[in-house]
């Protein structure tokens, strides 16, 4: 359903913050869709070759922008200003720095954050953090999730986001202006239960990739992905009780593209881990960071103050930050699923 | 856990009809745990293989088997009778002509089915055969559910099968005899909801294998895949509402398996009409039959009676029986995924 045919919305200026992949998959959807797009990253080489070549030559670099419709800039203020929509693809490390060079007053300014991580520091989700820390109002804050690998999106193969925001006006519109002829947009209320899923995910992800690492085969990660399912909805239901089906596209299908997934960052830290890695060689290694190790201390600490028995999430963070033996672990939490 | 530590089960006689692969497999397992199996298959040849080599030369010949342990015989009604616990593994398109073969009376024997198809000629699901044509009491049937390859088992990797009775004492009793170090046993009272699971999975397998062959991508599977789980949960509330968790390992851990595996015969068939091949080609080509094409017409005349949207189950229909290009109706399919 093309969103724009049934809801007659003002067409809204649009900025992407960020320049990996999942910024540039959103700005060539958006530069397709005949608009300018404001778009702000740090590195003005990157911008310059964009701007000259067409596309990103570190992500996504197969994807051929329409730098016609692009409004490329160093300048965060200058980018946020002209904005009526901000959307966050900072990766969640780098997020505080960004928006502390923001000077310009972004608290009218409707900001949808794509980022699937923890906001160092200060420990909390995205959301949370932009309406206690940056005192943006929750009627103005929106989630834009899976499942949606970047890569796919860069291909033109059919994917869904979805598309979560208080106020759901706000989420139309958006959705209005990202959905074209590869590219499917769902739209929900469920800001904190989409975050909080595309957050556990990467736990899980994790977890699917110890496993694996250890040797357990297929029959035993389809178990180990259905329990994972489970234990997400009793968390999103201790800390947002709202009616949701967990087996929807942002919860289940954004768990199965990631925990099925070779390409996830997550996964392959669990394998190598698995394996017989440390955690920090396996990090070395990689020479990136996976979102879902800082989620996993995040989720622990959150979690004691419900009484929700999370044993994958418990598992994960044993192995990652209490240095126990991923066997064992894995053995143990084996016979707890059902 | 082990379930024979809990329960202090009298030690019951299990015979397997059935030759294939998931026969193997668990008479691998049932003669490891030092009971005399009573096995029955069709071909003397490989019996003969069996007893000198101790393992079958047709399918999982990697795993080794215990022959001390193992009773086989060409001669059903010999098997039938020795045992209390009969396990059928017979692909379904042979169940009946097997069943019409067994002359002694088994109406007071317990009668597990590990079979995931329709009964060809009836048209039921096995459990309502065995009940309606059979004349066995609903309370001595019970299923066998996955998420089980049989491949796994053989090679010894943790595996769980979901053993469900209305009688749940047979399901424990089963389960004390199945259960070992790389095999787990979740005990359920749901015969017809792992049934059809068991069945439904088959149909969207061959869902998933069609949009492969398209060149949709894992975004696309992911939400196919959930969008599949929700309509399983449908038909089998409608057909059979009793309270059940669908994220279970019988129902969803059993759908991904099949559904992410590269090696399910309906996958298969499915990948190969979605690269352009007739059904019939493909059935051909494949030289085997997937259990999940017979389904497809099952579960459509069953539906009939029930107010339940299936536009999966419709979609598969529509390419397999009616003949209508697959790329139209998945596009027009994927406009219904939410």
């Amino acid at each position: 359903m093309v969103l724009s045919e049934f809801y007659n919305v003002e067409n809204k200026k649009i900025a992407v913050l960020g320049g990996g992949s999942m910024a540039t998959a959103l700005v060539k959807v958006l530069s397709e869709n005949n608009e300018t797009v404001f778009w702000w990253m740090r590195n003005q080489e990157v911008i310059e070759h964009i701007q000259k070549y067409g596309h990103n030559p570190r992500y996504l670099s197969n994807a051929e922008l329409n730098t016609e419709n692009i409004h490329i800039s160093q300048n965060i203020d200058e980018i946020c200003e002209l904005a009526d929509i901000i959307i966050l693809v900072i990766p969640s490390a780098f997020l505080r720095d960004a928006m502390e060079k923001i000077t310009v007053d972004i608290s009218e300014k409707i900001i949808f954050s794509s980022i699937k991580g923890i906001v160092p520091g200060v420990n909390m989700i995205v959301g949370e953090y932009l309406n206690a820390v940056l005192n943006i109002p929750l009627d103005n804050i929106g989630v834009i999730a899976g499942p949606c690998h970047a890569e796919e999106v860069a291909l033109e193969r059919l994917s869904y986001l979805t598309l979560a925001s208080i106020d759901m006006e706000h989420a139309y519109v958006l959705g209005s202006h990202l959905s074209c002829r590869y590219m499917r947009i769902q739209i929900s209320d469920d800001i904190y239960g989409t975050e909080y899923a595309a957050v556990l995910k990467n736990i899980y992800s994790i977890a699917a990739g110890i496993c694996h690492g250890l040797g357990y085969g297929d029959n035993f990660q389809a178990v180990l992905v259905s329990n994972a399912l489970r234990e997400m909805k009793r968390f999103i239901k201790a800390v947002h009780p709202i009616k949701r089906d967990i087996a929807g596209s942002a919860y289940m299908g954004d768990l199965l593209v990631t925990a099925y997934s070779q390409f996830s960052r997550n996964r392959t830290l669990g394998t190598m881990v698995g394996k017989g890695y440390s955690v920090q060689a396996a990090m070395l290694e990689m020479r990136m960071v996976a979102e879902g190790y800082y989620a996993t201390e995040l989720i622990r600490n959150i979690k004691k103050a419900y009484d929700v028995k999370m044993p994958i999430a418990n598992a994960v963070y044993k192995i990652l930050y209490e240095g126990k033996p991923a066997a064992k672990v894995i053995e143990k939490l084996s016979r707890k699923f059902t």
